[in-house]
């Protein structure tokens, strides 16, 4: 419970740093007064003249200059408001109590709780991207732009921060090594497997989708959201392409009797492989990067198989349709397995909550909601998760180098999905938080991430803690783990306030037994909720079983599981969690060594 | 009130509708159930087998096999609503009683009520398109197509509009000529002027913009709403080559000392003009087709001298902002102005109501409602008023005929902006309903709108009647203001239930002294609010002075009006308003026939 006995200690500091904005203590008439950062709880900066600026505090529940004077109700609600940690705690703790909420109409409040302060913490229709930190129609309506949840710091402050830490950051590429790369494979403690590594490359790859040829604020991914553009390509001449044109189907090749993507000789569309991987050994898929990784293809064959197995179940009870109509509302059908697995599994392993989570679109139908999402870019930085990766691939007895697995199709069909679930199922993947954990085969990733965030003015992370109502970090030690990382951060950033967004989220302490640290929960939760609940298929209009094609598609979505998603597409039913079993998470822990004997 | 006799004969009517889904009476099992329209009070049909279907009833208020048995609740609400008619009457009548209401408190709860009751109608996110008569994604994703109230009637059924009426529809021209060509000008008995008239065009057409290379389903407006397209461009590109790029403003010329937009040799952006207009005679406007006519020329005139005032205004408050921040928040503040004039002094004068209307978002911020629009199809059809239009256009003295008027640009600059809103403001307009009046320069476009309603299956009138909650006619002449046109429409259609959707809005009997029926107003103003309210501005994260450049910006935004627009941006400040003066309008009443002395 740290955050609660430094508010005093914070607001001081706020005190301190207000400029002085119209005062003789401004020494140099062209610094931007903005680069101070000094509107407080989402007020708005405007510039006036050279050394002027005003905060827009409206509907913040502060007022004063700098919106830093909480209004009664304001101050009655951060007297009751428990803080983040004593919440999670109670969320992870009293299994005795849980067992009761979960079976009573308080899981159902609950829920909707979580869904509405944490989805009420992402503006929508979004406000800022990396062209612009004021609102205007362009960064509304022109959605190859990620959004900004804050606004980038203003061009040509003192600082590349505002007016934050030194002149100069650290060089990336030492960042990256002294702080992030790995040491020893240090696994997750709550176990995640492959299984889940996978996953949630695979699902957040339908909608981080950066346009590099656009430049690192765009997206490809113009749906923002689930729109299973990672199975159906984003965009309809992809589509079309991967389209059988018969029964709604996705074309496919059938191997060992078993069904699998296409080959783009059958599909032709294009896919990012390196040269001199001939279109044979090219799996055809929506996302064009899913051949980079078998785990990857893995879920792009599971999809496959369950896109057209539900196609055959339409068909059956609706004879007359066309394929166009078997396509599309499949397709639904798709997006809302994918959105409950989601929430009812994914997530629920993620937060370790006992509270048992539950997408249910119609809890939402009283409250103020925005049917709507918008990918915001600090979301797609947070999301940079590559400490899960392991050392080196443990599949039916061998063991893959990264060279052996990547970009290897045929590790897909040579072992086939149901060992690849098993085999992912067993191992486990990194710790994410606490430092020192990124595969040296990607630290590379990490290194463009903090480039990236540089380009486009990302603020500070404690401007992103106090964004997400938490309190900002007031020293390096009250941050880190451990000695070594605060001493080295200090040394890099100088000041707590100067540490940039994503080193703070993967360098900050991480909750006991958990995978990462507090910030990574509170400001990830709410773009995720926000992201799933705000899919069209979750609205009044569309959430009623003639959407899915009547009560034998809503059944479908209504019951979908990781266990159903693997079982009725394979033949054998492996092993399927996002979770190793307890005897391989120990095991793990003591083969730490061992694991880490990788070639690269 | 007619509504209210026939709520029995209706009920029977449904029964007798019923399609005897899976009986002895279905004489063919290729006959589509859907056909049949079975479903009531939005429920949603679904076809099974081929002579199978269900009606999914989920939060209809309704049950039973096609959603006509009324929950509990429903019944309550059914007997304690008043009939759209009595709602009407109320409005328009009892000034002493609005007096009073418009000073209150009530005057805040009556529009909230007004703007949630009319936008609830509208499905949001959007469902139906041309292509789609069931919900998917590509019809939620692709903003391309216009989107749909009712889905299209299934293909193949046995007649045009599913089962009613007969197997062939009247000949559009046939139509026309009858029943909505001009015979003797009627002037509107609310007294629109053609400052109106002119403003309809206006403001429509930034998002009434079928694209017609794609196809008459499609638009090319892909904002759906209120963004100021026809100011700025409906893209980037046009946009750029529209602004001066200083200080945020738009490219314009001097002529006689008062600003005009550019020609196109200046803004080289594609207008259409027909052949032979050489580029110097061409304006440089957002809308390409604002060439057409002088009224609308005269509008974005007045808009551009807007934008370019603020810009003024937002710079001397703001000396260092760039001329691209000087320009988006310029544009936020022209929108927000359109919003307040349509709101406040446009619909306003079209409802006739004697309640105040009010812009104010905030009055939706506790409301269940959706920061999102989706123009329709329904919408655009019904907004064809092409009987507000004139004989001729009489100018400071000078009567123009329709050939003099048409892609004229030089009266917009040989008379000048004060004499064309004077001479606008003191013409009045054509009645919208009650047929015979559509002047024959006009007619083709309203048999182009029947024929594009009938290639995208719009269904029948007395559909739409029940989709918004009034009850369908019964006969020909509840339905028709007069014997003639009641006749006409008997032996052209046969069939009350087989009327067409735009020749339903255009023939209903009027309102007493109103411009059109009860069906305009209860289907249109819905869309229209939704529309408005919907755009981002209205938003909470929106709506606040720093958005509008702070309180210099929003107060213009929160006082616009129309005499603003037209006397802060003309040297006499002529006569304005949205109807004629009632001098006039008696006066045109007598001298219908000298002013039908056109020579076209």
């Amino acid at each position: 419970m740290r955050s609660s006995v430094l508010g005093s200690v914070w607001v001081l500091l706020l005190l301190l740093r207000e400029p002085a904005c119209q005062g003789d203590e401004v020494t140099s008439n062209t610094v931007n007064p903005c680069c101070y950062l000094p509107c407080q709880h989402t007020g708005v900066c405007v510039r006036y003249a050279e050394d002027e600026y005003e905060c827009d505090c409206t509907r913040t529940g502060f007022n004063g200059k700098n919106c830093t004077v909480p209004e009664f109700w304001t101050r009655v609600r951060q007297l009751l408001k428990p803080s983040p940690d004593t919440v999670h705690y109670i969320l992870t703790h009293f299994h005795w109590l849980w067992d009761i909420i979960n079976y009573t109409f308080l899981r159902d409040v609950l829920m909707r709780l979580v869904l509405t302060v944490r989805s009420n913490l992402i503006p929508s229709p979004p406000t800022y991207n990396s062209n612009y930190d004021y609102l205007n129609w362009e960064s509304y309506n022109n959605l190859s732009y990620y959004t900004r949840i804050l606004p980038p710091v203003p061009k040509d402050c003192p600082t590349p921060l505002g007016v934050q830490g030194k002149a100069g950051l650290p060089d990336p590429e030492l960042l990256v090594e002294r702080l992030l790369k790995r040491r020893t494979f240090r696994p997750d403690p709550q176990g995640s497997n492959l299984m889940f590594a996978f996953f949630a490359q695979h699902f957040t790859h339908q909608f981080f989708k950066t346009y590099n040829r656009m430049g690192v604020g765009f997206t490809k991914a113009l749906a923002h959201g689930v729109d299973a553009g990672h199975v159906y390509g984003d965009n309809l001449e992809r589509q079309l392409k991967l389209r059988l044109h018969k029964d709604g189907k996705l074309k496919h090749q059938i191997i060992d009797g078993e069904m699998y993507p296409p080959t783009v000789v059958d599909a032709p569309v294009k896919m990012s492989y390196p040269p001199g991987i001939p279109p044979e050994g090219q799996m055809a898929i929506g996302q064009e990067v899913f051949g980079l990784l078998p785990g990857l293809g893995m879920y792009a064959t599971l999809w496959l198989r369950e896109h057209n197995r539900v196609c055959d179940i339409l068909k059956a009870a609706h004879p007359t349709w066309d394929d166009e109509q078997l396509f599309q509302t499949s397709r639904l059908i798709i997006i809302g397995e994918t959105i409950r697995i989601v929430i009812e599994e994914y997530v629920q392993h993620l937060s370790g909550y006992l509270l048992q989570l539950k997408f249910d679109p119609t809890l939402l139908f009283n409250s103020y909601f925005q049917y709507a999402n918008r990918i915001s870019l600090e979301f797609s930085q947070l999301y940079h998760w590559h400490p899960l990766m392991p050392d080196s691939f443990l599949i039916n007895g061998d063991e893959l180098s990264y060279g052996q697995f990547l970009f290897n199709t045929t590790v897909v069909t040579h072992y086939g999905i149901d060992k690849l679930v098993e085999a992912f199922s067993r191992q486990v993947a990194g710790q994410i938080g606490g430092g020192h954990n990124i595969n040296p085969v990607v630290t590379n990733v990490a290194v463009r991430t903090i480039e990236e965030s540089r380009q486009l003015r990302i603020q500070p992370f404690n401007e992103y803690r106090k964004r997400f109502n938490l309190k900002p970090y007031t020293s390096f030690r009250q941050f880190a783990g451990n000695e070594e990382i605060a001493r080295d951060l200090e040394e890099l950033y100088g000041d707590i306030d100067a540490v940039e967004f994503y080193p703070g989220l993967m360098l900050e302490a991480t909750r006991s037994g958990a995978i990462f640290g507090e910030s990574m929960v509170e400001m990830g939760a709410p773009f995720s909720l926000k992201g799933l609940l705000g899919n069209p298929i979750c609205s009044p209009d569309y959430w009623k079983p003639s959407t899915f094609g009547g009560k034998v598609g809503f059944d479908i979505v209504n019951s979908a599981s990781l266990k159903k998603l693997v079982c009725l597409n394979t033949r054998t039913c492996p092993h399927v969690a996002f979770r190793v079993p307890r005897e391989e998470q120990s095991q793990s822990e003591n083969d730490d060594s061992k694991v880490r004997t990788d070639e690269l």
